[in-house]
């Protein structure tokens, strides 16, 4: 079995960060390989970031797609890793020409960039991943199956929220590079904590629960003087079947690295979940505790998780291997519809209309802060 | 040294809970003892608690207020145990007459009432205990000590919660005495859970942090159909120095026990309690977190706390404890009052100005949920 | 209902600890008190002792016993919170007299002094309780009950431990009372950690699986420099139906405070528990980890354990009414022994017989240390 | 930077486990690439495997090693996955001809085979990983650096242990193929708990530790009827400094998965590292427990382990990076043994000697056991 060629956009130089994530996260499964890349803005910059991974360089992503659409490069898929401001241009340009994409999150800049997206993605109904990492954590998977099968019973109330601190204090100032372009509208959008963490709190509060946010109010504010966008964004959103859900996240919770996760009440019993023990999974259904941990060998592994376990039992997979169950989904996808009726049936995670969705969040919630809380329909 | 007489007012019969928990809390430190009550509200029933309890018993408040105001009878204090409604008139009735009350929370049935019983309380500046059980924990008493000498530096944000799940289904319906009083109106005001358990995440958020809260936009839920009060009660508040916090608390959390708890998030530092693991207190200054643990012989206790320790290092003191540490403070009040050198300085644990101060905020969460969310002034 | 009158020997003065908190757990139940007390070894400072917690002050237990048998006191039963070599004296006169007892561990100095005691107390079978508080956590009782009724199967393998830190270093030479009395093999016979805190760990792997140890190989360390006795303690036994136990302890964990639990695995599940979060037992009969909470409201708490509950779901009551349990084992063994059709069955908690095993277990361990970890019968 | 290219010996086939997880740690730098195997016994399957994977495929080693040595294939290091049994021969083989290897544990069935390893390696100093994958977790690095550089003194005592459930019942009457090998003296050797899992705990008291096991007394159990070799595995070792450690493990723990950790007791301080939750370590020197946490951003993090880490904080790395970090070392090795001077310096992984010390330790085990725990030095 060949493996899957993918290309990359941005995500090289020193001081990035999540481009060799993302290739690790290629590279784990051993099914995939990142064979190009236009890695960084400045084009010999580019090449010679290219040169150090050992792929094919391009100066930009435009001659990248060029090579691929003139046949001289075969790319199965490709994978966006800019910052924010730089997803939507190659991200349309490559569905508009057919070639599924990967593309980090949040999805664009704008809810029309985002739309956008989906009209050039829908001729061919291009496949699509948004890289929600957690998504990929297959106890936050398990967990949207035990809600989706009624485990829970209807959802009542859902708190997800992510707690960071490493923006406590002007990090920006010091020219770190995470640190600059988060906290500059030009590159980020409207909001800096929303657009970056609030929307994995979004994601968990409405892909695990298979609920949309009807409307929000919301509370955002800049602590550190100076800073224009939200290092704190909190959000109570009315959800799509009536449910309350507190949404919420932070920059400056001194000494909290990714304390991102989520609890979901049903009428039939609870949920809870923390990415900092992504393993294991806390339901209560009645007086016992239940703990299910990750293991492939585990019978309370539903069909449609177990294609993405690595391990029996009991061992820890976590980060990467999360991160790489995104392009499994995407593998997947992509094997099955040239007829390869080996690969598994691809997991439901977060494409495009989720995409869309988390940029009309985070607009509403951008909109009902300025209008004091007000509700604001997304 | 004579132990502390105590009559209490409340919390006798079958089906009552927290007047032998008061009982076990007065007992604990053998230095206190109650000795006279009226436990229940029809007279032959109240007679019967007492003598099943081996005290002095009354049929009303009434006639042990003139048992106690014409000398047949010496207490100390007395201790309120009443569902809400039945709070202010003893508490105020004794207050005028010039004797200590620790009572219950919520202070009382409407705003009016618990400026009142300040009011009453003024003339003979009578000594009040508003009974915050989880303010006795050690580790919330260090917490305030932390914040209040700055370690953690200027409060920027709180999150302050309580999920229980017991009233997740219609509990009342089956007569369940705990349930019936909460959900009736009549018994316990315009707000059950924001009363009930609301009160403590408005505590912790308030009297750990040293900071006031000037508004609130509130979202408040009857989850469980037929329900006439809030079972579900979401804040968001501004603070009297600006810092945001996230306010909740849940009745419909299906297998949550008592998941009370807060982070507050400083300038320097962070702090974060849980009460269901109320002996540690987890504090961020840095990249290392630091665990502090209960035990008199730690030197990190204050001396402000020292005294309300029982064992020296490692044990957990924990429930019954923590509410005998409210009686500890009453009782370090009324013996310093009288010439007693050698009681130690009384913690600055709730009291009126905090009880005031918590039917405030919840009745300015009230009618910001009634009017969708606006921000509402306490 | 009259309080119990409880008398005690031992545990008064500046520098003792364990005096208080036993006078604590009497009181906690408010059916129980403290009458009187020889508290000192000093007659003059034992009536100071008395006088300062206002109770009936005697210069020695001697004299104490004398004014029971004369009907000048009364008094239900005794409690001995001396140093060990001062258990058997005042014990078995008691016995003898046909007063019950409530004994701090490890029962006596010797084998033989324990069997005395028990023959002391044979002929009125007259009872006896071992102070082993942690098994009077209601979650440790929880335990033994699920291992009793077949829960987990036949026992296999057990993990016993007790890891603390506070001698790591020559505390006696400061002259500090709890370490200069255990390090003295005059007051503390042949053991210091083993007797200590080993006869923790060995009562967990006794009590709980309800197996006795047939034979231990052991290791024994003196790690301070100038200690005469053992400061660390190690054990493989064999158990009665040939299981194998680990049993440890040690006290030169630098940072553990009273880091003492069991793990039990038996041929259908397994069962754990810490005492430094006692309130929880976490149960595995197959894929899913079980965690069980006190309270009396759970319907899986054996009718055996529920009247030993003061809270019902989700407060953890924790040390002070795990060691008033034992006196309610005390209080239910003689109020059922006066007739009295209400109070509940008592519990099954450690008595003479596991006292006396206790004694033989330290021995053979002492003895099998010395020939090297020979195999040495209890 | 080519890749570094990797050959594999066994692994492949249906039913294996580790072949694959080594692949995935080869391929998750995206700095090494699997590309040639000899992956199963029979010849035949050993091709379809390779095919399977799309590497190269022999029908057995001999004739991969003969293609390397004949120029055919460019091997950097092979690595070898084979049942315990059949690690020698290739190894040895590979040595002898200057390849290097990275060899599962235990590293052979004798000492007597280790021994000739070394032998085998010395004339060229041939590199050799010994893949204790635990070791390579960031904090279990840490935790050697912290010892190594006297942060916790000198140590006095060490608890090491592996619990697993997964043979608490015959399993390998069902076929089921890792049971089956493990209990088969004849592919696993003499030990089964104790080479499988009881060398982690070894690893974990020495190579951290930095100290040897001098001589041990051991009590092994066959818990499960109709089993030949140990399921239960007990040891009391000296270590060299005359140290006490508790060695442990068991397969019989029902519902434990991999439960391996250790605490290591100094005069100054103490380490406690759990595999379940490898990310973090708690470290004890004072009343203040101190927990770190992985993250290449920490200042605390030693330069030693640096070059490990992938992510900049507060992510999980676990596993698979965890094996990924010993062909690390391999390639830093090798890289520098080139000339390459970005290669960072290799950490001091498990190689040769820790893998005689295991197989001693394991012999001296046994035989102790056999002498009813006889003191046998290694």
């Amino acid at each position: 079995m060949a493996k899957l060629r993918v290309g990359m956009i941005g995500g090289g130089g020193p001081g990035s960060f999540f481009g060799m994530v993302h290739n690790r996260a290629i590279s784990l499964d051993a099914s995939r390989e990142l064979v190009a890349g236009a890695l960084r803005t400045d084009p010999a910059a580019a090449l010679a970031a290219a040169a150090a991974w050992g792929i094919e360089g391009y100066g930009d992503w435009q001659s990248m797609l060029a090579a691929v659409q003139s046949g001289k490069l075969c790319l199965d898929y490709v994978t966006i890793v800019t910052p924010n401001h730089a997803h939507y241009a190659p991200a349309r340009a490559f569905l508009a020409a057919g070639i599924p994409v990967l593309c980090e999150k949040p999805m664009t800049m704008t809810v029309e960039e985002a739309e956008d997206m989906v009209a050039a993605a829908a001729p061919g109904n291009v496949p699509f991943v948004l890289a929600h990492t957690y998504t990929g954590h297959p106890m936050m998977m398990f967990a949207k199956e035990l809600v989706r099968t009624g485990q829970i019973g209807e959802v009542r109330k859902i708190e997800s929220w992510y707690n960071q601190g490493w923006l406590a204090s002007d990090l920006e100032a010091s020219g770190q590079q995470q640190a600059a372009w988060r906290t500059d509208p030009q590159r980020t959008g409207i909001s800096n904590c929303g657009g970056d963490i609030g929307t994995h709190a979004f994601i968990a509060a409405t892909w695990v629960s298979g609920l949309g946010v009807a409307r929000v109010s919301a509370r955002l504010n800049s602590f550190v003087p100076g800073r224009v966008l939200d290092d704190d964004f909190n959000v109570i959103a009315e959800m799509s079947n009536g449910a309350t859900a507190l949404i919420h996240a932070t920059q400056i919770a001194i000494g909290y690295k990714n304390d991102n996760g989520f609890r979901i009440f049903g009428t039939k019993g609870s949920l809870e979940w923390h990415q900092e023990r992504a393993e294991k999974l806390l339901v209560r259904r009645g007086e016992v505790d239940e703990v299910y941990w990750i293991g492939a060998g585990f019978s309370y592994i539903p069909a449609s998780v177990k294609p993405y376990l690595r391990v029996p039992a009991g061992h820890h997979e976590d980060f990467f291997p999360a991160l790489a169950n995104l392009h499994q989904t995407m593998e997947f996808t992509l094997r099955r519809r040239r007829g390869d009726g080996t690969a598994p049936t691809p997991f439901d995670h977060p494409g495009l209309a989720e995409g869309v969705a988390g940029m009309r969040f985070v607009r509403a919630a951008v909109e009902s802060s300025k209008a004091r809380g007000a509700w604001t329909e997304l």
